[in-house]
């Protein structure tokens, strides 16, 4: 069967949200929105960055994440997240990750476009994942904060270094809002 | 002009090495060498994976880095470079970084098999970034460890935790050598 972009989009624009979250985070919404309602663009998925705990393994195993939030944390939050953490034997990461807006387009042009757009806007870590049929583009901000923060029930790090990590977090997430604004306002 | 890729690979094999360090690293010659051989691709730059110390400064600055190695590291040699880092103002942070490839293709399907072979290999974070003249793929791999380390001239974890980190940066550094040689072996 061939590929047709109408109707996968269509499919896709009527399909429930499917993340575990059960919603879209809102700094990216109107970025959203404003894609699919372009002629030849639709999102896929879409993230406007986001705080998790979660255990690193080489496996992909299931219920990796602890804890995950596409809002700022406070000191106090990051505290009460790390008692409750339990005593997992595997080593536990804290993640400050990057916006990401994953786009089908209806073709070569329209992705080269929004690419091209998306890096301009401060989406460094962009690229065209597929040419043919759904033809993705990913869009990927370059904030990144990845650490061991606990091990078996042990915080790794002093209450001064997580204040200071919740700082930096802070700042990067609200840089990558930044971004998705820039681009909202850019490209839209 | 009109964009020749033919002659471009001509040129761009003539060239003098232009990075920082002036040498290849060793986990990725044979793998950039082999790219080079086939005719429809050759390398622009590479990096087999590596550990930086670096200041991070939302403004583009000359000398951001402090250190950087595409070796694994001993807790030793983290100290030394800790201690002779100075006092500087900007948060320093240490970063391990993910292997990286950049290959002009000759067309678009030759691009897209490149980055089918890149991801199955394990290079997760690759795509197409430019479908135009030099047709650009990143290929890149998705080890990565980044944390503020230092400020004012104040190590910011201790000990313990700076052997922890050496630990968890070698081995995914090691990681991406073994994907690079997956790539190699599947793709040549």
């Amino acid at each position: 069967m061939t590929f047709n972009f109408n109707n996968s989009k269509k499919m896709a624009l009527m399909k429930k949200d499917k993340s575990d979250k059960e919603s879209w985070d809102k700094p990216i919404v109107s970025l959203c929105e404003k894609i699919n309602k372009k002629e030849d663009y639709f999102t896929t998925s879409s993230c406007s960055g986001r705080i998790v705990l979660l255990k690193e393994s080489v496996k992909k195993l299931p219920n990796l994440f602890i804890y995950r939030t596409h809002n700022k944390i406070t000191f106090k939050e990051l505290k009460k997240i790390l008692a409750n953490a339990g005593k997992e034997k595997e080593m536990i990461y804290f993640k400050q990750e990057p916006c990401l807006v994953v786009v089908s387009c209806k073709n070569l042009e329209k992705q080269q476009n929004l690419l091209n757009k998306a890096r301009e806007s401060g989406f460094g870590k962009s690229g065209i994942i597929s040419t043919k049929n759904k033809r993705i583009v990913e869009l990927m901000g370059s904030e990144i904060i990845s650490l061991p923060i606990m091990k078996k029930g042990d915080v790794l790090v002093d209450d001064d270094y997580l204040k200071l990590l919740v700082k930096e977090s802070n700042f990067r997430l609200e840089n990558g809002w930044k971004k998705i604004e820039k681009l909202e306002k850019e490209f839209f």
